[in-house]
């Protein structure tokens, strides 16, 4: 590195002169609207403001995933899983610019993939919206669905394994089984109700996101010390519920964007829409929050716990994001209060099983995103469609195909990626000595809060 | 727990059933406009839009206030606080909904209280929003003011009576109180000058919540070693100046839609109204800044001292708010000058006053709250309401009638709430061992910082 | 302070009295507008929205910076460091409402300085917005290249120093540059391409920054212990990975306000541009992120470092801000890769100067400030701009003539700042002993963790 530095950089040719290429014939002039009638051009600004501004909410909330994973595991892996939630949208970011925004989005070929859109080619609105701005929030959703995993593995993945996993989740299985949902594939066509629907992402985002999850930690096996011998489980506490709280307090302000923007408009009847779920976004977050505190209080630790609540808050987060804009503000508090109970068992569940996910991301994300689904199939009664109580037998069924259908994907998909090809083929978990000395050691050379830097002479003066 | 599940999960029927019922009852069907005009129907659109996004910087506010608290305390007590800020919001958030709001905003009972609305029924548009943006907006002013408290009772309040308080306020003492200001009640229509002001709630929210902060702590008594036995006030450092400065930026950012955001409009006229309100608040705020660490650094603790500027700014933002669109960028910037230097020496008071309050919320919330209010009787002279300068009696008349109006009613609510209920029939505070071991350790059993979890390995290699 | 209160206060006439006569000098009552044509009202209403809410992100920037120079730097100056990043925008505040934004956007005398403004008199409309929103977003922009400075300095400056540091940029150095750049000054006029280009503000506001942070740099010297006697450099690593995150997280989030709200403007054919700029501002960050990794991993530290990765996002930021609304995606891409090569090596190529960047604020602002605007001078395509590779030197040169220019102008003032004014006559460097004990002990007697709070008893149980 000292000498020869040019030479060095040589290899740089080889990114920079194809890249150079790609820049001059990927030149793309948006067509600037230069529509005559000022009632449509304020109203497409208006909802351009709306939906960029949810789309840097929704990107604000990979600081809250970074900052809850990192509070809820140790300090000794913290640069670890901090960089995996830095890294994971760097990734998102290009890999769904190339492919995977053109095989969600692109056009369908027989409802099961895109087949245009790549390298944002193309200049057409969509949606109403300049296609940049919608290219934009829909990139945020893919980056969400990608970072969910990492909590569930943390402390124990190689940081290689890492960075494959998120390019093939944004590239990948994220946009093929989102074209079938989001992008006008066969799913949202199904004959029954109104076709599947999940409204901002309960299965799209969240169970896509939980079920790789739950195939990459039961690839990785659990965390060295997180059972004893007989079984029985030991919990292992996380460095700082200060950084967990305040993940949380992020996450629930980015669903603010989550949910309401995906109304991807907000004139005319759309600000009614958009305010309704909004509403209910906060009721069921607030609900999973109280139940899960109740429960925990009343049947499991005896205290009241603020990591169960924080869960809980997340859990109805999750529960509302497919229902959000067909239920009542009554039927969120009812969903968000069930997903207050799944997140509490399913992560005794998932200990019993001696499954070790150290942020339980599978019963938020996983099980409470196959729950919201299933509640728009029960309780729908607005915004055109109608559930179980409303005598529509259809839409649960559609919700139910749905859920079967992305878990079967997922699995599959997740088994090929983690239990093959990153297991067999690259190497998946670290060695036994790199975990008790920490990933932040081995991987990073690099500790979080190094001693010398903490330590403050003054005080020992 | 871990046998008869279903058995422990009984009791959920007397949750659940009821709840459903009420969700068939309360099924709200919003009455989407279809108005013809689509100029009409921009500026709904533009409105909600503005609306949501203040409403959502606001609901940030409560991280804001997690993390000055917990910042300004000890490590021992980092869960607690942070359990309360988060769970207050809840409360806010159910208890508003069921009774709050209409007691608030419901059609009024000769000006003293509201009457409808109650579980958000009535669809009608509020103010020109939809009503659910209308609502959404005043949830998270109410959980501002709930959660004010708990930084001044916070290191030895029992977590259950927080609850309970919690409850109280959301439902009743803040909605009845507001009803009387922005409810169209009876302070609003005081025959002096225009009528009782507070444009974004000085004394609504900040004085409220600090009156009882105020009650709520002498009903404690200080914590342990606060004060020698010669009454010799001890200082008790908080635990992270980095958790206290993140909130206060939190707070600052906030503070950018809880004012601008209560024009609830943006178009026409009121686009200079808003920006006039963004451009004082910042003023204000910086100037309480600058005048807290000046007095601090001449007179108190002769350094430049980062607590104390952090209040001035917080002091400024409280103080401003109530005037913020009847004044001129240099009033604002008077106002926040006096709101410096009152934070600092109201601190100094309360410790002469043997008043232990940890976070300084009542020279914060409660001395600045009421030096806003009066100051907009002194200072208006912008938006259609004149003040003393301007030769304006009744306006400053109608101001100290509702500052003192609101202070009657505090004391009276927090009297019986503290004093009466929590106190002799609840239990208030936690034993002195328990305040030795920290509230984390017996309330929560779960440290916020579990040594096990924060010393690397790594390092002791 | 216990005694005589009042006498203590007599002072404060000196500041109240002429605040008070200056209140009612400049009474401003801005026209609201009462245009008869509601379209332009509502376009006005929906820019000023998407203004402002850009302007509240870049205000949160400041807590980015906060936290991000925190992060990097010990312990033991953890409150001096934030409460630079606090004073720095109070002043900024405040200088930039008295004299900065006269300075900047006033009448201009022949190009080189603005002369109408002063504290914010006159109400016409800027830009098609109310002046005050025009303002606010301005300052947020002001305080952002005041407190770059902060973290290049930081571990050894003395903090009245830095005070007058933060005032003389906020008020003179920053907005007379700005006239020329963004006032409609001579730079912006140059007869060359379409003039001096910076969308917004690669050169304006992070060269400049960048410029004095080096000179400040050079000032001071580096920190006792970075550079051994030899001359080897020993890494001084911060004390908190975590926080330098969080810090990067706010700052990525603050430039969706910073890039798309330069446009100023959100309704038709802007729609597409402010879209077109938020997706290229977060190519630009991930690529540079993504380079910034491999480049470390490949040929420095061998191992995948993370804070290499966020300033590496950084530096795509900041190297994207000018020519974001001129270039297609792909070449954001490029350049994104660019500036990831930069801030790496341009970090080892200060330390082989033996300067002491304690926060890499050099290779970050500086160095990609220079790259950005100048690439924008070989990429422009698009928004009426064309560059090298459209086979336009004029603007290429324009955009050179800028960066020398600039780079003049803040040597020259931050020679006369730092090594004469501050170095001569204030004192810029705190003494030997200071520096090993801390800022934080001598210069504000308060610990950012003090022991007694940090540790907690039921630890020790």
């Amino acid at each position: 590195m000292k000498t020869n530095l040019l030479r060095h950089l040589k290899w740089l040719r080889w990114v920079f002169l194809p890249a150079i290429v790609a820049a001059s014939l990927l030149t793309v002039t948006p067509a600037y609207a230069q529509e005559p009638d000022p009632t449509a051009e304020l109203m497409r600004g208006l909802n351009t403001v709306w939906v960029l501004i949810a789309a840097v909410l929704v990107f604000w909330m990979q600081a809250g995933f970074a900052f809850l994973e990192a509070g809820l595991t140790r300090a000794k892996n913290t640069t670890n899983i901090l960089f995996k939630n830095v890294i994971d949208f760097v990734f998102a970011s290009l890999a769904f610019w190339a492919i995977g925004y053109a095989l969600m989005f692109g056009a369908s070929a027989a409802g099961w993939i895109g087949t245009s859109g790549f390298f944002l080619s193309g200049g057409e609105d969509v949606a109403g919206l300049p296609v940049m701005a919608f290219w934009f929030f829909q990139l945020v959703f893919a980056g969400t669905a990608a970072t969910i995993v990492s909590g569930a593995m943390s402390e124990r993945t190689r940081f290689v394994a890492y960075l494959i996993y998120s390019a093939v989740i944004s590239a990948i299985i994220y946009p093929i089984a989102g074209h079938w949902m989001w992008g006008g594939g066969w799913l949202a066509t199904l004959p029954f109700g109104a076709g599947f629907k999940d409204f901002a992402g309960s299965t799209v985002v969240h169970s896509i996101g939980g079920w790789l999850a739950l195939v990459g930690t039961l690839a990785l096996g659990p965390r060295i010390g997180r059972f004893a011998k007989d079984g029985t489980p030991r919990p292992i506490p996380g460095h700082s519920i200060s950084m967990a709280t305040l993940g949380v307090f992020i996450l629930w302000m980015g669903w603010f964007g989550f949910n309401p923007g995906s109304q991807l408009a907000i004139h005319g009847g759309n600000a009614d829409a958009v305010a309704l779920v909004a509403v209910n976004t906060n009721l069921a977050a607030a609900t999973g929050a109280l139940v899960a505190m109740i429960v925990t209080w009343a049947f499991v630790t005896r205290k009241p716990d603020l990591g169960a609540t924080l869960n809980g808050a997340l859990a109805g987060l999750v529960a509302i994001t497919a229902p959000c804009a067909f239920v009542t503000p009554a039927a969120s508090i009812l969903i968000g209060a069930v997903s207050g109970v799944v997140v509490v068992y399913g992560a005794i569940l998932l200990e019993k099983l001696k499954i070790d996910d150290p942020v339980s991301a599978v019963p938020v994300h996983l099980m409470n995103g196959i729950w919201g689904t299933l509640a728009l199939g029960i309780f729908a009664t607005e915004g055109g469609v109608t559930g179980l109580i409303a005598g529509n037998f259809g839409q649960f069924l559609a919700q139910l195909i749905g859920v079967v259908v992305v878990g079967v994907w997922c699995v599959f998909t997740g088994y090929l990626l983690f239990f093959v090809l990153l297991k067999k083929f690259v190497g998946l978990r670290i060695s036994r000595e790199e975990e008790f000395k920490g990933l932040d050691f081995k991987e990073h050379g690099a500790e979080a809060y190094p001693g010398d830097a903490v330590s403050s002479p003054a005080g020992a003066d």
